[in-house]
C-alpha cells in the first residue's frame, strides 16, 4: 500500500526516429507533471483533486491533443472533450464539443460537483461553463500552426488519422512544421490513488484531427476512455472508436472485479485482446500498484510510486 | 438454439393504480411492435435490422419517451439520443442531441454504416442527418402537449424527474394531463437474436425531464444503456445517471465472459447491485434465451422465443 500516480500524453504510432528536438520538450513536459502530482500526492491532496491538477498541466502544453494543442475538425474547428472519475464513489463528470474552455478536464469536474448529470455536450456544455464562471477564451487560441498544417495534410490524404499516426509521407522535402513526427501529439490522462487506497483518473482530448464535426471519441465514455472504482482507476488513449467497442478502461476493473486477475494481468490482457497498434493505457490499483501497457509503437508516459520506482517513457522499456 | 426477442417502453415508479386509458394503449404498442420484431425475425431479417424497425416504431409512438413524444429540457426543447449496436462485429453508432431527425435510431445507424466514426452529437449530427437525407421535421413536431405539462410540473417541484417518476402530487385536482400515470413514460429499447446466434440491440431516448440542455445520458453510451457481442444483447433503461457509472449493459456481458455466469444470472446480478428504483434492462442471449429484470416498480416490456413463450408485462410477473 502506498501512493501512485501515471500519466499519458497519448499512444500511436511514434517513429523511433522522432528527432530530439521534438521528443525532448514532451520527455520534460512528461517529467514536470509528474513531479507536480507527486508533490501533490505528498501532500495529501486526494488524488481527484492530484488527476485535474496534472491533467490541466498537461492540457494547457500545445505539444500534447488536448487543451492548447487540440487538433482539428475537418472543418478546422476544435472540439475538445475530457471526462474525470472518483474510484469509491463513482461519481464522475464529462463534457464533450467544446470550443472556449482553457480546460476541459475542470469543467468535467463541474458538471460532477454540480450538476445532477454526469455528461454535458457542446453548446449546453459551453452555457455551463459561462454559468460556473471558468476561464475561457476565443477559439483560435486553441488553433496551433502545426495543427492547421496537421489538419491540411490529412485532408489531402482524405482519411481521418488517429493520435499518433505517421505524418503524410510525400516525396518532396520534409520540411513542413509536421515532418519527423510532430503530428505525433496525443491524448493526456492521469490515474493517482493515494495511501488510503483512494483511486481517481482524468482523461483529456482534442480527438482525431480531420474528425468530423460532432464526433464523440472514447475519451468522455465512462468505460470506454475512463474509468474508476474501488479497485482501480484507468486511463487509455489510441484508437477512440476501438476503445469505445472494447470497453477498455470498465474491462481493466471488471476483470479484477469478475476474473480476479491482478491490475498488470488485467490491463495487459484487455491491451493484448484489442487490435494491435490502436490501444494504450496507464492504471493504478488500490494498493498502489501501477501498469502502462500498450500495443502501439509507444506512449508518452510517466509513473511514480511511493516505494521510489519512477519511470518516464515513450517506447517499450527493455523490461517489457 | 433459436430467435428471441424482448424490448421495453422503460422502467420507473408505475403506479400500480395506472389507469386502464393509460395503460391499455402502451400494451397494445408494447403488443404491436413485438409481433413487427417476429414477424421481421421470422422472415430472417438481420437482428441489426429488426431492432432498428421496432425501435422506429416505439419512437413514433407518442406515449413513449424518444421521438415523437420526447421529455422536454429545462428550455422545452427537445434533444433526442439513440445507440445500435451488432453483436458480432461489435459495430456500432450513437447520437445525441438530435432536434429535427424523426428517427434518431435509424441516424445512429448511419453513423455506424457510413462514417468512419461511432458517435455523433448535436449540430454535427443534425449536418449529417442533413447530408444523408433521413426524414427531418420542424423540432415542434416532437412537442406533445403532454409533455408542455410534465415540464411545467417539474419545473414548479423544481427538480429533475427521471422516467416513470410520479408526476407531482398536487392536494388540489389531479386533472391536468400528466395525472395518474401519464408522466409515466419512457426509453424504449429492442434486442434480437437469429437463430443463427447473431444479436443486436437498439436504445432511443428524449432523456429526462427538465434536463439541462446538452444532457447526454447513458442511451448512447456504448456499455451503460446500449452494448451487445457474441454472448449477449442488452438495452438498459431508467435512472441515466446510475445506469453509466454501473457500466451495467456491459457489464452484463462482462459477468458472462468473465464469470460464466448464464445471462439470466447475470442480468439479475446487475440489476440487484444497483439502488433500487433506478434501473431495468431486456437482454436476449446468442442461445435464444431472454430476461427482462428490473429493480424498479415496473418496466413496460414485451418478449418472445421461437419456441412459443410470450409475454407482455408492466409490473413484476407472479413468478417473478
Amino acid at each position: 500500500m502506498g501512493w501512485a500516480i501515471a500519466l499519458h500524453g497519448g499512444a500511436g504510432d511514434i517513429s523511433l526516429s522522432l528527432p530530439a528536438e521534438r521528443r525532448l520538450p514532451r520527455e520534460a513536459a512528461l517529467h514536470h507533471c509528474l513531479q507536480l502530482g507527486v508533490a501533490a500526492l505528498k501532500a495529501q491532496k486526494h488524488p481527484l483533486d492530484v488527476v485535474e491538477l496534472v491533467v490541466r498541466e498537461l492540457e494547457n502544453h500545445p505539444n500534447f491533443n488536448a487543451g492548447k494543442g487540440s487538433v482539428l475538425t475537418s472543418r478546422g474547428t476544435v472540439e475538445m472533450e475530457a471526462c474525470i472519475m472518483d474510484g469509491n464513489s463513482k461519481k464522475c463528470g464529462a463534457v464533450s464539443g467544446l470550443t472556449t474552455v482553457v480546460n476541459a478536464i475542470s469543467l468535467a469536474r463541474l458538471v460532477m460537483d454540480n450538476t445532477p448529470h454526469i455528461y454535458l455536450g457542446f453548446d449546453g456544455a459551453e452555457a455551463f461553463a459561462r454559468e460556473q464562471g471558468v476561464e475561457t477564451v476565443d477559439s483560435s487560441h486553441f488553433i496551433t500552426p502545426e495543427n492547421i498544417e496537421r489538419l491540411k495534410q490529412a485532408k489531402e490524404a482524405d482519411r481521418v488519422q488517429m493520435d499518433y499516426t505517421q505524418p503524410i509521407q510525400k516525396d518532396e522535402k520534409s520540411e513542413s512544421p509536421t515532418g519527423n513526427g510532430d503530428s505525433q501529439i496525443g491524448t493526456v490522462g492521469c490515474v493517482a490513488v493515494d495511501k488510503n487506497g483512494n483511486l481517481a483518473t482524468a482523461t483529456s482530448t482534442g480527438g482525431f484531427v480531420n474528425k468530423m464535426v460532432g464526433r464523440i471519441g472514447d475519451t468522455p465514455i465512462i468505460g470506454a476512455g475512463t474509468y474508476a472504482n474501488n479497485l482501480c482507476a484507468v486511463s487509455a488513449t489510441g484508437k477512440g472508436e476501438t476503445i469505445i467497442r472494447g470497453t477498455v478502461a470498465r474491462d481493466v476493473a471488471a476483470l479484477m472485479e469478475y476474473k480476479g486477475l491482478s491490475l498488470k494481468e488485467a490491463a495487459a490482457y484487455v491491451v493484448e485482446c484489442n487490435p494491435r497498434g490502436d490501444v494504450g493505457l496507464v492504471a493504478v490499483s488500490a494498493k498502489g500498484e501501477v501498469t502502462m501497457p500498450f500495443n502501439t509503437t509507444g506512449m508518452f508516459r510517466a509513473c511514480a510510486t511511493e516505494d521510489g520506482y519512477s519511470e518516464v517513457g515513450i517506447w517499450p522499456s527493455v523490461q517489457d
